[in-house]
């Protein structure tokens, strides 16, 4: 599918790491839709090269690496994106996020603070750090879009999930607060796209993750929502038809957030 | 803005009254999109013929009367569809709602039952019928996708919206509960989009309305949200771009929903 | 337990069938912390005789018929209790509700919508029409209290709680709305309360009903709360211990309502 | 009031700055009702000296310095805690907050990212590394409650409010979490209260208070809850008569949260 959504528009992408992440997706769609587009992630991330495929497919995007703790590089990031574009940025995708305790192995009920803070760092401030090096740049057009990617757990525990959670709600406030304020100076919206359990490289990373996606297929009335589809509708939310929405937690994820048990959930407790 | 977004795509819309209507401008939308539509009304509001000027903007689109309490007329315009499009249907709005109490000016305290009920068979129960007709037809396509038009009243007290704010919080229950039996037996999708106060003949009957909607628009960082972005957002939502929303009421709002005050309201209350 | 905490207080009881009932151990609780009781329930039910050990064990509470459909009974009933109260009442515990789809059998595709109209009659607009009458003849102290009990259908769908999840949405949705008019009006405060799955009688009606309890169960870090503990916590919502909390839903739920999902429920499914 | 309702029970009060603090009228709310007390506060507080007024009242109750981002205080605190009460805790009232970026001026789109992570150390993961403390300690007895004080700048943009929204979306969401895990371990729960705006030392300090006070006066149909009610309420968290509570957000507001409009409002906006 293609509908040329995005003519014209240029955005900026965080966090595609490999051909499974959904941002990776999105920079896809966004080039298809028929938008310019500029990749970015944490140094680190780039040094494993995969992403200069995805670049490739996408007009020779420049790859622009940026910390998301540092704010010189996101002044960086984007001056340099706006003399690419000759202009100003319509859209960013925020799909950041890492939990250093998670990693670790350190349970939520033992967390270590520094750790944590440095999660919500990268997870959750980051997205007030790339919006307010917008804001000072001035680098966003009227009507921008932005997206961060969140997940229930923000809403309702999901034990494995531990101090993301606690992330994600940071997140989706930040969005709400930024979306007001952005929202009054420039008419842009941000809003958080909230994903059915993805098989990406990072959410694989969770514990017993194959175990929790049958369920939450099975939680799901339309089944777990694919990482294509999730593309498809970060495009939407970037296009001149969705202005009006703005501060919201959208869920993407077949039905699973207003679902409260399924036969095939009771059955398999038999 | 034409993107093709619905080419080939066949749906119904009901509650066009005049051209101030969310609906006739998401019919005139979804048109221009490449979809066929066939309009419907109930017989007494066809009567005033203004819907003949919208069906011809629309390809000669045939209009189908329909009482949406009344199960006979509903599964005569779900068959004369289907035979129209030579097809099952891919879409439906349903923008309908009355509150006869409201009309007649009994207050919230003093509804008289019978009326309640009706604006309750009127405006939310209207939606299970439209539903189960097709249900039973087997008229949807696999991936249909049916938007209800609500209000935020739905969630918090606007005293004067009375006993429509009930109405509207079944309506989204009904809404929920089908879109969960729908979604599993043939994937369709059912959401409520909850839209900014907006001057249509229908909403202009409400107390003291240009009141509201100027608090509307000092709460929300975008303004209130124009009808015809609402009818962008609901093709939008009719596309295969968003196949994985569903069971969700989705805020189109200029960020009015989720901001708790802002200067301007404070100002003006001095 | 007994603190004395409702003492002086006068009280309407709505739907204490049996001993199962939540209505009943609330009348107990209510009676044990120093009110004055009246019991009532539909005609048909105090037929079977059981209120009037309820009635005796509560200090020989009046025991008064009253179908919730009916204004002449719900009038009769105010007055003949503030005549035995020697003054107006401090507290309403709404515990009615009847599926008639539910009851006999019919699908949720498949209402028939005169039921479905008796069910919303019978299990929500009842509790607009007690206040109603109660409005009409002032008969409500001020700071008075009034709860309904709803169950977390109102907000996911619970398949084989069919009709009755719409029932509590609209339930819910009166509950706020009359409790703006009331509390502006004489700062009554009107709640619902969302209860774990309990085996009253009539909850055992529900299809599959234990296999849903045992899945609550292991959903909730606290277990299912019991009945004695919902009327505990209904008893703490009629003191003067919590004046300012009104058009909530709050759920008694031992934090299911918050659970996304337990290692027990994933190792079932195993 | 006096119901003995706390009778043999033994807590921690963090944050009773003065007289006005709600945590103050906690202190001698929960005295009032039977419960023993230990009086906490960060150091820099305690040398107001203000602190031992309320010890006084309270039968003497130790007061212990406690900087909440340090664990050896916070493990000390515990310690001396149970010391003194023969025993464990079984309530802790959190209500502790600082803005840093607020109190310095600094605008939320112009935020010092050092400040608001100490933001946050102090006014939400604070309340985790308390649990964590007892946690470890295994401090608490069963069935122990805990509440943290919260504003529904959580939910909605209250604009000058700024970092502090994020902090208490991010305490709530630390409050769902451990209310988990400590619900599963010790039935202990874990419940934040969103109370109206209260005209305490720390409250007064955001800017145009005044006017935000009055508008919400006017937005809640019973008026905005005063701090003694607050204080009720937490008692009644803390007794036994709520035991299968846990994991919610609890709005204690006058009907604030769920009220859209009033005529006072849309009046003085004329």
């Amino acid at each position: 599918m293609a509908y040329n959504l995005l003519k014209g528009k240029k955005g900026i992408i965080f966090g595609a790491l490999d051909e499974k992440s959904i941002a990776w997706k999105t920079a896809q769609q966004c080039y298809n839709e028929g938008a310019q587009i500029v990749l970015t992630n944490a140094p680190v991330a780039l040094r494993m090269g995969e992403i200069n495929k995805l670049a490739e497919a996408c007009g020779n995007a420049p790859v622009i690496g940026a910390d998301v703790t540092n704010m010189d590089d996101l002044k960086a990031l984007f001056e340099k994106s706006m003399e690419h574009f000759g202009g100003k940025v319509d859209f960013v995708l925020h799909s950041v996020g890492m939990g250093l305790n998670v990693r670790k192995g350190k349970d939520y009920t033992d967390l270590n603070y520094d750790w944590n803070h440095k999660t919500f760092d990268i997870s959750s401030m980051s997205l007030h750090r790339v919006l307010k090096t917008a804001w000072d740049l001035d680098a966003l057009n009227e009507h921008a879009s932005v997206i961060a990617l969140t997940y229930i757990a923000a809403q309702r525990v999901f034990p494995d999930y531990s101090e993301m959670a606690d992330a994600k709600s940071l997140l989706e406030s930040i969005s709400r607060m930024f979306g007001y304020y952005y929202g009054v100076k420039r008419k842009v919206r941000i809003n958080t796209i909230s994903q059915s359990p993805t098989k990406t490289t990072a959410g694989s990373g969770v514990k017993g993750f194959e175990n929790f996606m049958s369920y939450a297929e099975k939680m799901s009335p339309l089944g777990n929502a694919p990482a294509e589809d999730c593309a498809n509708y970060i495009s939407v939310m970037f296009s001149d038809l969705t202005r009006y929405v703005t501060m919201q937690n959208l869920f993407h994820d077949g039905g699973f957030s207003f679902t409260g048990v399924t036969p095939e959930v009771l059955e398999s407790m038999g």
